[in-house]
This record gives C-alpha cells, structure tokens and sequence, in this order.
C-alpha cells in the first residue's frame, strides 16, 4: 500500500494579482502544464478563488487527494506521478487513511489454492436479481461470479428468467420465483456462504417485502447493488437491517439518495466514511478512481479502470465479482479491494483490445482471467503495475 | 473531406466514326484500360450513345461522380485514381458538394472520452423492433447499438422476442409489447437521447398506428430503417411527421417506394438530395458506394463495403451503429458519415479474413472492434485508409 | 477435372496356386504393401476369389475405381497416387465418367462477387427442417446456409423451434408452423431461389402431406436430405414429383429405403446412377469418398472429408450448404460438386486443429470460412490440393 | 502403466525423543524438505504418531502411495519424484495393484478411426439428466458427451430443458419427458450404446421411479453419477440393479452415503475397492488424484486436474466424457482411465491460459480437443507427460 495520499497545498483562496495571473492564463489557447498541483487548488479541502485550469498535472511521489475527485479534472487534466525517491518508509510510516491501489496490494490479498481443494472450499454463492425485462443483469452477475472463482452458485430470478439463465450461464443452478416478473421471495439462506442482492431486481411492492425478509433472515454479509440500494435509499427503516460487514457499490446518484446531496467532492468522501461506519460495511463508490470506504475509516482509491467500461452492465458485473469473492472467503474489505481493482484491470485489458466505444459488459467478464493472470504475473516479474 | 468529386468530360453523345470505333473496340475479347474516363462516358450527366466498356478505368486525383453509380460498373469496371501532385489547396477550395470519404474524415469526427465520463455521457438509446419470425434483426441491431459505444440500451420488442432478447443480448434492457406477435405501442420517449426503428418490424395495422404515434411524440431525431420507411412510403401523411435531424437509410427499393423511380443514376442522387432537403434529414442511400445525402445538399460517398455485406442483416447492424452513434450525441450528419464508413470498414476486415461467402451480418458486429481501433490507429501511423 | 479414374486390372478371380499365395500372405504379420492394385482385386468390377489384403496400395496417376469402396477398404488399405508423367492431354481425353475432385475443380465453378451485387443477386433461401426435440438439425443448417453465401435465409420451422431458431440464427427470418411438433404446412414458395427440406422433419403424417404439397408446388429444384429422403421412400408416388435439377443426399441406409439392396459396390454405383437419370437429379451418396452422380451419367468422387465427421448433425451441415449454393445461382451439379467438396475440406481442416474425436457439426459450419479461403488461396499460390 | 506404487516406509509409529525431534521441526518457521518420505509418514499403511509436516517431499522412481491421499498433504506438502534409474522392467514385474496413469497409458488406448467408418460406428449415447433449475447439468454433459467422440446423442430431459437444450447443444437430439419439471420416465432403450444418468436429476418420487425403471431395463453398462448415486444411497434395493461394467462416478460425500464413514484414507481406499467388486464395475472416487477402482482389484490414480476445477458443472462434464466413451466401445476401465486422464489434462491446459479462478467447467469442454491432441502428439514427439 506505498501509494498514500497526502499533500500541503495551499491554506487559502489565491486573489488579488494571483488571481488575475491565473485568469489570464485559463484564456490563452496554450497547452497548460502544472507541477505538484494547480496554482490555487487545495490538496485535501475544497478550494475556492481562481485555480488554474491544467490540461497536464506533474505530481511527486504520490498523486495528491484533490486529483482523485470528478469536480477537479478541469483543474488537474491529466496527471502524472514522478518517482523522485522520497523515502518509501518515511512514507509508509504517515499516519494516512487514503490509498491509491497498486497490483502489489492485490496480489498479497489473492487466496492460493491447495491441490485438494474441492468445491465446498470456493464456497456457494447466491445472487438474487432481475426482473421482467431485466435479467440480462441477472445473467452478467451470473458470469463474472463464476469467473471469479466461486465454487457453487445459485441465482434467484423471476420465472421470466428461467429459460434465459439456464440457457446463458449453464453452471448456474436456477431458482425460479414463484412470481413471473419480480422476485417476490427469498429462499432458504442457510447453505450460502455469500449473497449478492440488487442487479435488475425494479421497486416493486413485492420485492421490497423480499428484500426486507432478506435482509432480516441473512446472517452472512451481502454485497447490494442498485436497486438494492435504491429500494433502502426509499425504505431507510430497511438500512439499520443491513448486516454488518457488508459491500454496498451505489454509484454516485444511488450514493445521492442514500446520503443526501454534497456540496463538493470532500463533502461526498466524507459521507461516504460516514456510511461505512455507521452500517460497518465497506461503501464502494463507483465512478473514475472508485473509492472503497472501509469501517475503519481507510479509503482505498481505485487507479484501474476507463471510460470504455462506462455502459450498461458493467456494475452488475462487479456485483458478481464481489459475490464470488465474499463468497469465497474474503472479507468485504479484501473482498472490495480486490474486486473493484480486478474489475477496473479486466476493463483496461478489454479496452486495449477493442477500444472505449466497443467495449460491452460481457467483455470484462471475458477478460477476467487475463486480469487474475497480469496481477499474479505481475508478482513473477516483480513488476509494478499502477 | 480531400476527394471531392469533380471532372469534366464530354458535353454531347458519341456518334458517327466514333461511335463506330467504339462499338468495335467493346466487341473484340481484350481487356480494355481506360484512360481518365471511358470515352463516351459524361462524368457528371446522364450519358447516352456508344461508351467504351472498360474492364479497368485508371483515373487522376479524385473518381469522377459517374464512377460512384451501379449503372455505370459495366463502362468503369474496376476503377482506380491517381495522385498526380494537383494542387491539393485548389481542389478544396472548389465549390463541390460531392464527396468521397476518407479514414481522415471518420477519425476527425470521432468523440473522444474522458476519465470521469458516465454511462450518462454516452446516452440512452431506444430501439424499436421485430415482429413474430423477425426478432432476429432486432438482435443484431441491439449488438451493434452496444458495440458502438451507447451508454445504455432499452429494446422494444413484441412479446414473442422477450426470451430471445434477453438470451442473446444481456446488455440490454427489454421492454415487451403487449402484443405477441407485432409492435402495438410506445413507450414514454423523454428518458432516450435518440431512438432507432425499423428494423424487422412488419407492416401490420398496429405497428402503422405505433409508428405514427412514435412520429408524433418523438422530440429527438430518429434512426428510420426498412419497415419504418416502408410503412412511410404506404402512409405519405407520417412523412412530415418525420423529426428534422433523422436519418433514414434505404436501400434502392425501398427508397423508390418512397421518391418513386428514377431514369437514370443522376435523378435518383437529384431525388436523394431533395428529399434530404424536404425532410431536413440525412438520406443514406445503400448499396456499393453508399451516398450519404446531408440536409445542405453535401453528398458523402462512402468507400468501405464489398459484396459479402449483400446479406441478410446488414441494413440492421447499420441501424444499430447509426442510433449508437446518435445517442451519444454525433448529430445526424455525423452519425451517418461515422456509422456507415465503419459499417463497412468492419465488413471489409471481415472478408479479409473469413472471405465473401461466408461472411454473415453478426461478423460485421465482432469486427466493429477492430474498426474502431483501425481509424484510431490509422492517425497515429499518419496513414491514409482509402 | 484431371484426375479421371481408369484402370486395366485382372479379368477373372484369381484360383490355385496363386489364391494359395494370396493366402498365405494375408496370414502373415508382416505390413503389406501393393502396387497398383492389390492382386487379386478388379478395378473396375466386382472380385471374386482370393484377395490380397493390402495396408498400403501405392498407385500411378490415377486412383482406380475399386480404392473408392468402402467394401474394399479391407483389400487396398490406406492408398497413395504417385504422379509418374503420364501424358494429362491423353488422360483428360479418355472417355470416361468417374471422376475424382481436386480444389482446382472447385475453384473454377466458385462464382465471383461484383462490387454492385447486393442481397438479390445471392437469394433467398428456405429451409423447411425440423420437429420437436429435432431443431437443432434445423439451426445447423440455417447456420450453414447462412455462411455459404446466401442472400436472404428463411426458415421454416414447427412452433417449437421458434425461441430456438431466432435465439441461435440471428440473420435467419422464421416461419412458425402453426403445428406446435411437426410441419404440417407449406408456405408460398414463389419468392425463394431454393428450397432444402428434410433435416429433422420426422415422418408423421402432417409433415408427408406437407411434403406432398411442397413437391407438387414447387417449380424451383430442391435438396432432399434425411427425413425428406425417407418419406419419398415410403411414400414411392411422390418421387416422380421431385423436380428436376434437385440435389437427393442419402446416407446409405437412407439410399437403400429408396433403390433396394445391392450386392458390392459396383452395383450400389449403378443404382446411384441410375437414380440420378430417372429423377434428372444429382444424387450425392454420402460416406467416405462421397460420391456424386449427376443426370449425364457423370461420377464424382470427393477426395476431402475425414472419420471425425461421422458425428450428428455434420448431414444436416451439408444440406445447409448445398441449398445455399443452390439459392445462390449454382445448379445442382455445381452446387453439390462444390458443396460437398468444401464441407469435408472445412471437415478436414476443423479436424486439424481439433481432433477427429471432438470435432462435432457445429465445427465444420465455424472452418466453412476457411475451406473457401483456402480453395481462392490454393489458386492464387497455383497449389494443387488433392 | 510404469508408475506402478510401492514402498518401504515405517512399520510402527514415531516415539520418544526422535517424536520430540519431529515436534520440534514442526515448530520451527523453517521450509521443510523430506527426503524419499516425511518421517513418521508410513507409505502403504494408516500412520500415528509424530509426523513431520514437509513443505516439499522428494520421492524416487515413483509415488508412495500416501502421497495421493487428502489427509496427508499436511504432511507431504508438494511432491516431486526422481528418476534414479531403477529398473523398470523389475518394477513392472512387481506385483502391486495402485498405479498413477501417465499419458502413455491413455495414449495406447485411444481406438484409432478408420477411414470408412460412419456415425454407427461410434454408438448412440442416451443422458438422462436435469430437473427444474439444473438443466444446466445437462447442457454440460451433453456438450462433453459430444467432444468426447460419440456418433450421435440423444438427450432425455424434463420439457422444463427443452428450449434450453435445443438452443444450446443443436447436435443432441431431445426427449423432453412428458413431466415439466423432473423426469419421471425411460424411453426405450434399445437402440443406444451406452446411458448416463445422474447430473442434475434431483431426487423426486418420479425421479426415483424412472431411475429403477432405467436400472431394470437396461441391458448396457451405464455411468451413474450425482444425484443417481444419491437416489441409489437412499434406496439400497436399488444397488443389486447397477448393470455389470457400469462406472459410478461419486465424490466423497456421494461415496460416503453409499459406503458409510471411513476412518482415515487407506480404509477409504479399501470401500471403493470393494464396491467395484462387488458390482463388477468400475468406481471413479472424484478429487485430487482421482481413484479408479477396477472390478479386479486394480486402482488407477489421475494426475492431471487443479484446483481450479473445484467449481460447479465439471462433474457434469466428466459424465459426459465418460458417456462418450462408453458409447464408442470403450469398455468401463478403458472409458474410466481415458476419461478422467482427458478431463484432467483439459481443466490443466484451461487453467494455465486462464487461472484457478476463472476456470469454469464449460472451460475444460472447450479444451477437450487440445487434451486429446496433446495426447495423440505426445506419442509423436515420444514426450512423457506425467
């Protein structure tokens, strides 16, 4: 975890002949190019006052906070970090709770496998998903469990699902709702060592009352994805249910109405450590550099991933890959670390095959064993992947 | 947009010795080279009297406008130009409004994507298709919509396509007509940044009064493609319901049924352009060259394509990569320049590799990829892909 | 066509102390090797009498008749033509009608694509195929029709196989019978090129009435494969409806419900062709070295296939590709001169990569793009594969 | 079969201080290397006492056989053998019954396909499988049966796996039984050559019945596996049923419902021993180092598979594979030996392109034909694949 994230910066606005200095700047037409970190942007709070407006950011040793956030890209444009030698102790030894992810961090967390393993070690994974029209997230939640090592997996999905699971996903066992188009109950849970609930699932009546009995019956933690989330984003007397060690993945306008609106991305960090506390789950918030808040308060910032990855399905994807995982063995923090940067690496692999505009969910799902591959590679040659 | 079309050629028919001297030459069992154009062939008009049939034509810096039409394969054969070092500043600056595409023009057109984009940023597309025994091209529409980077992707689809849909394409979601055998009604259109429909759809009385009703809420361009136009051409009263900004994308039956017939290839580029006018919309002709007529009066020829795409489903991957495009916010203009280039670019790596017969529609789709990746790559490498 | 098939060989069965040392030489342990042609066998006619049992027979210039039976497979072993200079002029100009296919044969009956053809010029197939827990013939031949050229592909199928034909074969359009197990009607045939019916269908009594109507309504020739093939057996009145200029492959056992027993392989020959006279039919007699009667009396011998097509469905394949050829323009002896020699080249080429045990139906369809490049390629290079 | 098992070892158990010495070793943080065999660890019989806990052990010439037992991997950790050149005609000559199978064993017997055979030639296969929500067991089986080399497959599933069947698997042929959702009958069974029964079957009343029905009628050897085995547990009179030179496949739960606890490994061995005797038929206890149990007495141990194959469905496959087997010929030893040998190495070839993890057992189908090629190549090059 050398990639802490800390930074001076600025204590206050820039004004006066500074600011002038910058406005003048952002009008030229040249290319713009920062070291360290924008005139005027703050590190570690919101900034104010004129900032200049980067096409290039040179940073050193680590990136600063303020790069990871969707509100700065217009300030920092693209950034680069250079290795300049600072101590990697000294580093190491701050007293920081925000990281950036290296491959070196997943690849100490990845389980190995024992030549006698057997199924009942990999563990038997439950998804519950999909609704009339939707269980094609069903069937992407399905695929990238399995390629995540899951031993055995069951998928709970409305009847309309049966024919389309038991066709698309083969090692899937099926269990069809008595309901044609919404899942409207839940199994027994007992047997399942992990369960992913939220992907395609809609807002009916019928599939609120289910997801509160599941809630209420599991006693292993779960992985809730979209409308999971946003059924207790509607029902908050649903959210104290929530067990604890959990992984909610909402992306920032699920995040939105779980937490409430945020006046500036350090705002929205903190709401979402907030969260993570208080359910002592970790919340994984999905966008570029995906933050992972753990219970503990340490956020984890995710470097892989790409626009490409930004079409439909990809989360239910992650759904199933975070399933697999806890189901497994990891916990929701090494669970979330992995998964998301796995996820985020498969998607770059795709890319570099096939572009941004053609990649499709089913191609991180592909992928997939190409991103298990690089990160415990990437051991062998002791090389480090970013 | 370097190869405008322009050319001089003969202002009257061949006749007397001349004439003669032709006749001759087309009946002996040589192979016949032409030289600039096959003489007795106008360049920009209708010809008419004895012209050379060439097996080869070879000429200079841009094809002449006669080249670009079927009816003219059997005077042009194989056709070839010749960069003779004109003046490449003067032939820009020509008033031309034909045009043959280039890779430089679909690179230059190309969106570029941002690290904090969103599925948001790419758009929500709805396509509107199939009938009993037809859903087949809605799949391969929905395919090609998603591989040409949307953000997400709703299908419309009469009943009898529900299982299909979601067994063959995951990504999308699936919204099921009532009807079980036809499209019989639309849905709330303001959550799609643009809409696609034709595509399989039939004619029946139903989808007539869908389609109509699909005219007359739709705010946004359409994508408008085989039985849409159809059903048009039979109910002229939908024709000025058709939103400005759309494309339609007939091929030549089709479009005679709308604009009635033609004389000669010349009038039928006339009827193409005053319809793109009329409608205020893009008119994509299909066929070898495929013309591409803007509401300006531009027309874009398009270079990429070859026999093996004369088969059934390919007119519905075009449709799908036109709404992708749209979606993501190309303007109906670009869209259609963009789309139909790597249409059939991608068919032509296709063919490279699995050759004429055996290329199918579905081939187009995994190509597309591949497309993309050769027009990015074609600017790196500063080479030009005719 | 250079590898015409003539041989002298013995007039009469071979006796006494000759058939003594023919014995005593099978019962040795040694490996056997003939030249020319195993004594005792008759190349051209039935043998009777001691024959020597062969693991290699190595020949001149041309196979002999006798290597192409199965029954003598036992006599002449694994078989190897040596090329020793015979005059070819003198050969091609013999007066014979076995033939054994070489790629050159193929390459020049593959038609060329013009740069203006479009989907017409390729037309429009129907495949009437199928019954319950039997579509999957129905999709492999679809597919097949599919990726051997043709323009437009309809398929016609009992209800039961609708979800799985529009799931499985995109490109095709589907006519639903409305019999929910078998065919039991026919749709209008004028609009299509060609018509395969048989793989699948069963033989209950709807599917005989539909067949009896498909022959007597259609004035376009036909390929008659399986199911097809056995109610025309059953049922002898409707063979004199089967068009002329149809393609009818039988297997044997199928060839035998039609024509009777036979006693050797010369008469199974002459039952083949005069089956193809009477009906003015190509009659293509599957197995190894396929052979392939024509109405003329012309025999030909297909040299390409291998033991790990004898798997389900590779039949079903092969109709698929000989009606899409036939749709295409090829008659009916181009069509099963060409087709039957590509479907074991693709065969070959699937089993190359693949093994002979895990080839199945669906591989040969998955090399069908690489048998036709191959063929093209063979040309360009000037190779001559056998 | 040169890998014939024996060994000295131990006759009684570690005590006093060399039992501290062990203790002592076992303690340390050292990486532990054992020499022939861990001390303490006896080869051939159950051990106690002291044991030491090796991180590798190198052995000669061959394994002990306590090497291939679960509960002795503590002790064994990896293990690697020498060639040190002892003779290997005296150790065939031993008269030992455990042997590890190399792929010299699987090569020599792999039937060879002989130009002129057909379909018939490799058998007709039956798979009775599936039930509501596990038709996926099916289409694994189905896919598998088919790559192993059968000539034709018919499938018998409840009408709940009929589309999903038919779409999935076009080359099996289908009997949907007249039950929706488990099979609760057999049709005739004459015609096939070999039956598998098991994967996915559930356990209903029905199920149970069809089950005896099949055990009485069957007249051939069938492969019995999961939820086959489970009903023949549950229902003892149903054992005596099981046809002579049948192979049952269970893993060690399914094995322990059949044959009751056992106390350490070596009594494991001595029950499954005992059942193939006593059913005259071959049983294939599933795990690392899969055991073969032949009716004479004979044990075969797999080297081939990971632990990337605990993941659900590769059963199924190994059902399939064995199945296809049968059907062409093999008897149940050869089918057993080949089959697990083949599955192994494809789960070995899948994992080394795509990791433990994402190995799914659709995976190990699809490396079938390399298996078997690496197989058939391996005589080729003389390599020895252990």
């Amino acid at each position: 975890m050398i990639d802490a994230l800390f930074g001076s910066g600025l204590s206050r606005a820039v004004d006066g002949v500074f600011a002038d200095a910058i406005r003048a700047m952002n009008d030229t037409d040249c290319i713009r190019v920062a070291v360290d970190i924008p005139s005027g942007l703050r590190a570690d709070e919101p900034s104010s006052g004129q900032i200049v407006k980067a096409d290039h950011t040179i940073s050193f040793q680590t990136p600063k906070l303020a790069f990871l956030f969707p509100s700065h890209h217009k300030f920092v444009g693209e950034w680069h970090v250079l290795d300049i030698g600072l101590d990697k102790d000294f580093i190491r030894k701050q007293d920081v709770s925000h990281f950036v992810l290296t491959s070196r961090d997943i690849r100490k967390r990845l389980k190995t496998r024992s030549t006698y393993d057997h199924k009942g070690n990999y563990g038997h994974v439950l998804l519950v998903s999909g609704s009339y029209g939707k269980t094609g997230a069903t069937v992407l939640s399905a695929r990238a469990a399995l390629r995540s090592g899951v031993g055995l997996l069951t998928v709970c999905v409305p009847s309309c699902g049966y024919v389309v699971l038991q066709s698309s996903v083969p090692e899937a066992m099926v269990l069809a709702d008595p309901n044609e188009r919404v899942i409207s109950s839940i199994p027994e849970l007992e047997k399942y060592s992990a369960i992913g609930v939220g992907p395609g699932l809609g807002q009916s009546g019928e599939t609120v009352k289910a997801l509160q009995s599941l809630l209420e019956q599991s006693k292993k933690p779960l992985v809730i994805d979209a409308d999971g989330l946003n059924i207790i984003a509607e029902h908050r007397n649903l959210m104290h249910l929530v067990p604890a060690g959990s992984i909610l993945t909402p992306h920032p306008k699920e995040f939105e109405r779980i937490v409430g609106r945020w006046s500036n991305d350090f705002e929205r960090l903190d709401k979402q450590i907030d969260l993570a506390r208080q359910l002592n789950s970790v919340i994984v918030l999905k966008g570029a550099f995906t933050s992972i808040a753990a219970p503990d308060g340490g956020v984890y910032f995710n470097p892989t991933g790409n626009p490409g990855m930004a079409t439909g399905g990809t989360g239910d994807v992650l759904t199933g890959i975070l399933t697999g995982l806890m189901g497994q063995g990891y916990n929701c923090q090494e669970a979330a670390i992995v998964g998301v940067y796995l996820h985020g690496l498969a998607g770059d692999l795709a890319a570099s095959d096939l572009g941004f505009e053609s990649l499709i969910a089913s191609d991180i799902i592909a992928y997939l064993p190409a991103a298990f591959q690089k990160i415990r590679n990437s051991g062998k040659k002791n090389q480090r992947h970013f």
